[in-house]
């Protein structure tokens, strides 16, 4: 048996409370939202975690029970403590699933795990999104066309400062002339990473059905096995008798040291 | 013509100053041994930057005048403030070339960009270190033959917690019984990075053939072309006209915002 | 639920009538043996084919059926007919999992596949091989320790002409002095392929408990969802309007084909 | 002092021929106006080649002389002998680069290289392409902007199949609603390749100055020192001394087959 997915939705949380047309499509938040589609399929659980409470939700207890993260943050990316961000690195290095939304891209987060800036070109004027689906045989396509369309989304275009995805599932056409790698795969220690672009909070982005059908097959997709990553160094002994070599070094050799067979 | 290439041999210099056995093999420091080897090169100068020069020998000034830069460190990784650190990482992501050295895998520097831990199992035992050369056809494997071998080497063995490199050089065989991967390629923003395994310092490695090969070798790899890397966030106008939607959100369209052509 | 997983288990069957000390160890032939080890799992159902059947066991109808299929080959690579290959081709790119066994490297289905020779060193000498475990975190390597070994095997040494691989698992460490790439991950159109290096005829690799668990576990993680590949070239309906270019051409526009939305 | 670079330019060289608005822009064929853009370099020298010729004129002496080979075809792939085509893969193999230009992608050479069916989407409407640039610090790439233009070509969309490119540098907009991976590099034994989507025959594309950069650039990228790969599977004699194990096995050991050191 399948044992369920635990997913921790983390989000920023402080469009919605302020800005009456974010409000208008996610009046209990993003997360709440996000939440909701998932914990709708059979296998998922999802709970909440956002900037403002202690620690941002993000407790050791909190990660220990998650199997993957998703994270939309925009204004405060400069609020995320940089403990947390350690926390969050070392347990997705560990096996922890993580899927990065829309400006998410600027997070801590984001940018430790890849090593770069993550920077981009952007523009704000409700043009039409046509994401292309470059891997219909792959986990996080499953179920899509050949591509699918958001009436009006925020524009994000290249060159995206990222190490080149081991995997690239989606790229975006906009109406005002540009392309972006909308759907990026790596893997991180022993946990998975995916960059999925859409999500402005202005627009009712992850009301869409595709949107939606993404998030949950992108969950599973990074729901790996948990496994504890050693980041310490250990020293070990050798598996095979070596040569002593008294005559070089004066000392005495090692090869005693080696494991009992 | 093809313009010369600055090297910033970087050490942490700290064996070398209080280790007998290191002094012997690397009187003035491993760094000055390093440069040397490059600088009797054409086409290649090279100058030295130390932990405790001020700013660690890495100002502004000497990475704008840096194509690649080399790293050894090891017990004073956590000295090295985090200021330089991110200094030298957008100077990677800028295009500067980085040639990180044995114990240099668990620098700051090298963890910053790869992301990860950069972990591993290490045993000093005098042992013999045969590494394969998997790419005899790149430019960093040039003049090297199926294999060479190293007589006494520490032994860094496997699973090494890095990102999948884009290109596998070569893997190390330890009389010990452990592999390694030993020559690994990666690029991160538009700079290239080049991890190379040996090098302890009670070894006289840096005086042998190949591995002196392997570094001239990797510093003409390493030097692309310098790019200044936008590490902000544009907000760009449209290249094609984008439909006005003043029906849908009550304000006007964007197209009069599209460039002139 | 989750469906079974069919997989069709192919060997040449040559050495198992020829040879006694492979009879010994296989007295059915190999595929008689990797074929019970697969169906004893839980939700896989495997079955054989094998050269001198008809089509190579390998009809249209057989491989319709199949979800995963294992390659093992060795002294008449040469007799695989050319349909064959390019059927198990056009099955792989459709999303088939195919799993490459031991000297199943020089395959033509393996060739065809990867582009490239494949070509290795090797040396039959009963030698201990050591297989060292990359990727703790990933479903091939599920419940295995650190390493693990045969004592005795057949040697293959780099380098292995392949393109790098998208996924490393396992890299061998050789009695004689040698190092490979043992377990390696692609994705060639919609189909997942892994090459497992162990597996001689003359020892009893496939016997070995950590063997077949990653048999096992290969099998799972190949058994990726079935798409049909479209290998034609569709001329395709544009789906935005193009501007009209009579002036340049001379001819009608071809705004008028755009798709009715 | 660097070698010249010696490029063979071959071109199907059909439809140059038989069609008027094809012969207005190459009188001399597309391959004569590609090397003549080539040639005008420093350090490059280009001849070229057509299918019409004995041999399609790539006779084993001439890829042994040629450090960069690049490819159009379109209605006569099936004229391309399957020998001509082996020779071309395993020069490819031992180092020499290849460049396949627009319809060059279903030609018998690239989808044996890439081991996939190199399929796409494609439409004839004179429409406009915009090439993004990903990577502004690769040398492909040197000299360009953040995008460039064409004002008629065909399209090509996605999905391509291919296996995942090691480096992306170009993904195309088309003006009716596609994307594109229009600029990929591959390694395949030790040679480079290099696919660049533009160049539709009715158009005269290869006569505009970005993209007639863009193929300067590429060659010189290609040209990697050329190596002879060996495409056989040698036996080879152990490196370190093998246990005996006639208690084992009731044969003699091989520890004496040791490599003399």
């Amino acid at each position: 048996m399948q044992k369920e997915i635990r997913v921790t939705v983390w989000n920023e949380f402080r469009h919605e409370k302020e800005n009456a047309a974010v409000k208008k499509h996610y009046p209990d938040g993003m997360h709440a939202a996000i939440a909701k589609t998932l914990s709708a399929q059979p296998g998922i659980r999802a709970r909440t975690a956002t900037l403002d409470e202690p620690e941002h939700g993000l407790t050791e207890q909190t990660l220990a029970d998650t199997d993957v993260l998703t994270w939309w943050g925009h204004v405060a990316h400069g609020e995320v403590s940089d403990q947390v961000v350690a926390r969050v690195q070392q347990r997705v290095l560990s096996g922890m699933g993580l899927i990065v939304l829309h400006s998410g891209h600027f997070s801590k987060v984001f940018r430790r795990l890849m090593g770069t800036n993550c920077s981009l070109k952007w523009r704000e004027a409700d043009e039409k999104e046509r994401l292309w689906n470059l891997e219909s045989g792959h986990p996080i396509a499953e179920g899509l066309g050949d591509f699918f369309e958001l009436p009006y989304e925020e524009m994000y275009g290249e060159r995206f400062d990222i190490p080149t995805p081991e995997e690239l599932i989606f790229i975006s056409w906009f109406e005002g002339g540009e392309v972006f790698r909308s759907g990026c795969c790596w893997t991180r220690g022993h946990g998975r990473i995916f960059y999925f672009r859409p999500g402005h909070e202005t627009y009712p982005t992850y009301h869409d059905a595709n949107v939606q059908r993404i998030l949950v097959n992108a969950v599973r997709w990074a729901a790996a096995r948990v496994w504890i990553a050693t980041d310490t160094c250990p020293a070990t002994k050798p598996l095979e008798r070596i040569a002593p070599k008294e005559a070089v070094f004066g000392r005495a050799g090692v090869e005693q040291q080696v494991r009992d067979q």
